[in-house]
């Protein structure tokens, strides 16, 4: 499938009220149960997501637009969120994530992109060069790991509870390469 | 972690607001695209979901209630949405979805459920003895297992235009066990 950038948008702009759908109202036991030791909880999941928006894809955009290959993007920090979301609740990181969503989606579509745009370099500190709409599609691709994740964290708090119907829910088969 | 059916049922009426934001307004490309031949496209899975609500859970729960052990349910027809779902639109189906989740929650919830009633048991016709408590887990974790699938086969339409970020989106990993 082709990268479309009106796509992609559209994609990335349903994400935080889906997640709100998802998570919101929820007791903790569902938003802050992981998969056991250094696993991520719901929680820890949209602490992430926040960082990820703030740190990696807009700054990075920019950087292809500004600095092409010359310049490697900033490593992104896996656990950058960690001592952002200390202290919070689930609501105010949900609110807080369509917020920055919004943000950079009004950034990216500032940026009034042309085709030939999509096909600029920058350089990934670890895979070399990419292009500005594989950047972009991997920010679609990423909501979706981590929707991916959450609904796999999420059943396995009930994994026990289902009784014999866990050999048919697939996701209980799930193992964690998408944390 | 215990089964609660406050939670299970805040956790149910959660999903079809989540479904939505995903999917509605997509491009057909995403909502109709699917991972080959013979797998399931976001469309697919509506219809499926749907299919569930009318024949499955409340169906079954009813069963227990009445029958208990002495006569099982009916095997659910895990094609028994394709036909239904024929001339629809994706849009309908998510309409279609939220109504019969919405009637469903207020049977539950008619049903008024003590916790004895959750031990009460019925008769799977492959699984053999179930109890309500698993019957009702599992439709939260099936509304997940699909969540689960959903993410994975709309990132896969994505899985070439990310280039060399593949390699770090567990989701483009993730085998069909979730189907």
């Amino acid at each position: 499938m082709q990268f479309s950038l009106p796509d992609t948008i559209s994609f990335l702009s349903g994400t935080p009220a889906a997640l709100n759908a998802l998570l919101r109202d929820l007791p903790e036991m569902w938003t802050r149960g992981n998969e056991g030791k250094n696993t991520w909880s719901p929680f820890d999941v949209m602490g992430h997501l926040i960082h990820a928006e703030r740190t990696d894809w807009i700054p990075r955009a920019r950087m292809i637009l500004q600095f092409g290959e010359s310049q490697p993007f900033l490593p992104f920090d896996r656990l950058g969120h960690e001592k952002e979301s200390q202290g919070k609740s689930l609501s105010q990181l949900l609110d807080e994530f369509a917020r920055v969503r919004s943000e950079n989606l009004g950034e990216l579509r500032a940026l009034n992109l042309q085709p030939q745009d999509l096909d600029r370099r920058g350089q990934h500190p670890a895979l070399g060069a990419v292009t500005l709409s594989q950047l972009l599609a991997t920010w679609a691709v990423h909501d979706l790991t981590h929707l991916h994740q959450l609904s796999r964290v999420m059943a396995h708090q009930y994994c026990e509870t289902v009784g014999p119907w866990s050999g048919y829910l697939g996701v209980l088969k799930c193992s964690a390469h998408s944390s």
